[in-house]
């Protein structure tokens, strides 16, 4: 290490950790009046929320949490997640934000690997806590959550009713100062491949993270994503990688927060309207599954801007999305990463270009967000060129990533080479600093020794006018190594088989576009494609499907 | 400390350092084409910004430049001080920002005391250079700093000219990290009393108050103050606790920035213009100095917004800008606070209110900024309540406050007490955060056992129709304590005495703006009232010149 100037503090100076209750301070003392809504149910004002989170500090002290234990969330989005987001780790304590769309299983796996200590359950979710409750190892005490009437629940170590709790509770805790190191947060990826893996965030890191996103939000490119003013509803769950982090930092500027609990279309649509949003994230198919609600019929959503992360965000949805009045911006990221990485910023370059061009670059994964760092590697570990054309698994350094996966080192081992983390992404670089996400290196189809991207061949297959839906994985083949095989969902009254999706392809193959390996010799032809518990594709089960389709040698099938 | 879960980062993870190169890497690689512009003579892009920061740690380097060493700067704003702020700390070097407006004894002093090794001089100081250079310490080398053609001085241990120099290095080099807590930048201030005093930041201080600024200066209030389609030009010199810290802020987003060497209200005026600059930051005085100017006469700013701070913004200032089309806000800080702590913003409740009500609160000293932390004081160090009428001490926490004096251990503890820095300044704080300067301590008026505020007296004073400028300090009294006394400069063709200085103030005493004692007793008509090197009323001074006008019965004197 280098030999520089460190100078020791003067007597009496103050060395100021980052902690997560510095976000909290200074939107609570700012906007009095701002209100955090949970539906058509509660409105608290930013008082209201910091004297709530210190009473939720002092029935969790009371029931026996310490510094140190980890105090497990399963909710829906409310103004209830909030509260625990702040006010566990304020007292030195870890949340873990509980996947509820994982199975039972996963879900016993995860509490049992988090050591959980003590766990918040939402009275939605009572059937599926008592079914793994005998199995739970390190659970002590449990708080019921609920929006009815009823404040009593056949729950293990039950302490009371949440907002019981909290009227009983002292409003006044002296939240401390500790290492800005100590994990705050902790929850699990839903890997595709075996158990789900522990993340695990400092205060430091999502201090940091706050930082870093209202900064870029707000300050980046023409559109002003972020500001004050804006009215905040997530579409993204709190369980899920802390909602993006957008209730951090929406907390910190005193924005108006509006939580809808489970995400039923017609309230979603109905806090938007009422409490005027102007700002969302969620993912692609979360998207398209509001704009074709019944209650979104004719709606002009003007005005309202939303993030997309998650999965790529294809040019047919961000214009009917524009089409509808919706500013889109692509972001990147992903569990492991806080998740900010990226953001779909254009640079003065870009938005002089084309409105063709301008969207080309507006569903990219985009460039960097400041402090974080890209690059692509080869197998190797090589750099590879920012060419916006060679192809490399994308590494990052930031400030504010997974330091491992909790108690399996050697997986943190795999996830950290050479000190950059390895996303698992096959990604482009181009000169401005974009990111063009291309695959999943295991969803890459390696046949006849190329690599295709399978993210590629589902765009050009989803030009087909009878195709709504496409997913396209590697199946193995005794020759080639591994070869395409498309899963389709088609439109109504239309249909399609394997030879007239050769005939739609051959044109691309003629134009260089892909290689001619890249047509599927075999598709499948689905009501539904499966997808995972955050809805991407669920790629794992859709070659397990494949497989038995292929067993069976079901109906489903259509071969060249 | 509390006993919170700590993990081991996994083998092979990167343990990111807040380091100031990180806020070079965002900005450059996104925004090609963008440029920093020095007045009309040199015009870089970013890329070629970054080359040269690399070609000047080279020359740093083979110059003998270690880590740790302290390099000094004596030059005007321009891109070459720019490079400087980020090359001199990212070879793990600390850049001592030398405030050239200072005498050449108090510049000798902080040299010595920075213990400075190299100095960077600028060509129109090589003078001042030479009368020191003689008693300079610890200096091993010098490089020339000129716009003119020729490139030779009589500078000792000159290694050659800057421009020369980089040309024939190398423009490659590889930043090395290293502790985030390595001093990076230092500078004294200019104090009334004493020696110059150094403060010292860290790259983790920088680079957390880059963050801090640019999320608060994008994302709060419904005036974007800040975004990156901006065009950047300062009118607080570089030396001057780096320019506010807006260079590292722009540079981190890509925006243009444009400097205009020394401050020549014609040369300020046309980069505006031809430059296109929409974002600015300057002392009262330099504003005022700038809309009088003869080239800015009848000219509209439209659209320019302007962060104003340094000392107390006055509403007659606050709406001259505003009918030129200037959008002004007040902030706050100081040299010992990196500096930015406060911001003007107006939250929903004070937008709302009356355009009155609204000047009221865009002068004050405004609300902190994320983690910032500030409370009130009395003469024992206990909190004072935020009622918004009771005077205190304002004193701070921060994550990028200096951790004390350089080389003064005695004058840290003394800024530092409890855990809090003392700032020095009484001020009153609000229930919605809002801090309000209300005077120096060392400035209030001590009088009758009550405390007046020199600056409320200021502004009362200053509503007389005749009076253009006034300052007014605590003069000792044998029966008083202290009184007040008045220093006026008189608007052409007007006149004014003590005694009709105390007909205008009655009404305020008879209104219970202030008290009998606030009415001064004695003032003087003077042509220019005393500036420090950073334009601020120099009281220290003022006081002397009183003294020795009363000891000679001066004709400047009037007396009740």
């Amino acid at each position: 290490m280098l030999q520089t100037r460190i100078i020791q503090p003067a007597e009496g100076a103050y060395q100021y950790p980052l902690l997560i209750k510095r976000l909290l301070m200074s939107g609570g003392r700012y906007e009095k009046t701002r209100e955090i809504v949970y539906r058509d149910q509660i409105r608290l004002t930013y008082p209201q929320l910091s004297e709530r989170i210190a009473r939720l500090a002092n029935v969790l002290t009371e029931a026996g949490v310490k510094a140190g234990d980890t105090v497990a969330v399963m909710d829906w989005d409310s103004h209830r997640y909030l509260e625990c987001m702040f006010a566990i780790p304020m007292i030195g304590a870890v949340v873990h934000t509980i996947n509820v769309r994982l199975s039972p299983e996963q879900i016993l796996y995860t509490m049992n690997h988090a050591e959980d200590r003590f766990v918040l359950v939402n009275s939605d979710f009572i059937g599926l806590y008592q079914a793994i409750a005998g199995q739970l190892t390190t659970v002590q005490g449990t708080v019921l959550l609920t929006d009815g009437p009823d404040k009593s629940a056949d729950l293990p170590g039950l302490q009371g009713e949440y907002e019981q709790l909290l009227a009983a509770a002292s409003p006044h805790y002296d939240f401390p100062d500790f290492d800005e190191n100590s994990v705050a947060t902790t929850f699990y990826t839903t890997g595709t491949t075996g158990n789900p893996k522990g993340v695990y965030f400092t205060h430091r890191q999502l201090v940091l993270h706050t930082l870093a996103e209202t900064s870029v939000l707000g300050s980046l490119d023409s559109v002003r994503l972020l500001s004050s003013n804006d009215v905040y509803m997530p579409i993204t769950p709190m369980f899920h990688v802390h909602a993006w982090g957008i209730p951090y930092a929406a907390t910190m500027m005193g924005i108006k927060q509006v939580y809808p609990g489970r995400y039923e279309p017609d309230m979603l649509i109905r806090l938007w309207r009422e409490e005027k949003v102007t700002f969302s994230h969620c993912v692609p198919t979360i998207l398209q599954m509001l704009l074709n609600c019944p209650s979104a019929a004719g709606q002009d959503f003007g005005g309202w801007k939303i993030i997309i992360g998650g999965s790529a965000l294809n040019r047919a949805l961000y214009q009917a999305a524009l089409a509808r009045g919706i500013q889109l911006t692509a972001a990147y990221g992903m569990s492991e990463t806080c998740p900010l990485i990226s953001a779909a910023h254009l640079n003065d370059e870009l938005q002089a270009g084309s409105e063709d061009e301008r969207t080309s670059y507006r569903i990219k994964a985009g460039v960097p967000v400041p402090l974080v760092e890209a690059a692509i590697v080869d197998g190797n570990g090589n750099f590879l060129p920012a060419d916006g054309e060679t192809q490399g698994e994308l590494v990052l350094r930031a400030p504010w990533l997974t330091m491992g996966y909790f108690r399996e080192p050697e997986k943190g081992e795999e996830l950290w080479q050479g000190g950059w983390l390895h996303t698992g992404d096959v990604a482009t670089l181009d000169g401005m600093g974009f990111i063009d996400i291309r695959d999943r290196i295991k969803d890459v189809i390696k046949t006849g020794g190329e690599w295709i991207s399978s993210l590629d061949l589902e765009d050009l297959v989803s030009r087909h006018p009878a195709v709504r839906e496409v997913a396209v994985v590697g199946v193995p083949d005794p020759q080639w190594g591994e070869r395409p095989f498309a899963l389709l969902v088609v439109r109504e009254g239309q249909s399609i088989d394997a030879r007239a999706l050769k005939e739609h392809l051959k044109p691309f193959v003629e134009q260089g576009h892909i290689n001619k390996w890249a047509i599927p010799s075999q598709i499948a032809l689905v009501t539904e494609i499966p997808k995972t518990s955050v809805g991407k594709l669920d790629k794992k089960r859709i070659r397990v499907d494949i497989s038995q389709w292929q067993a069976s040698n079901s109906a489903f099938l259509s071969t060249l």
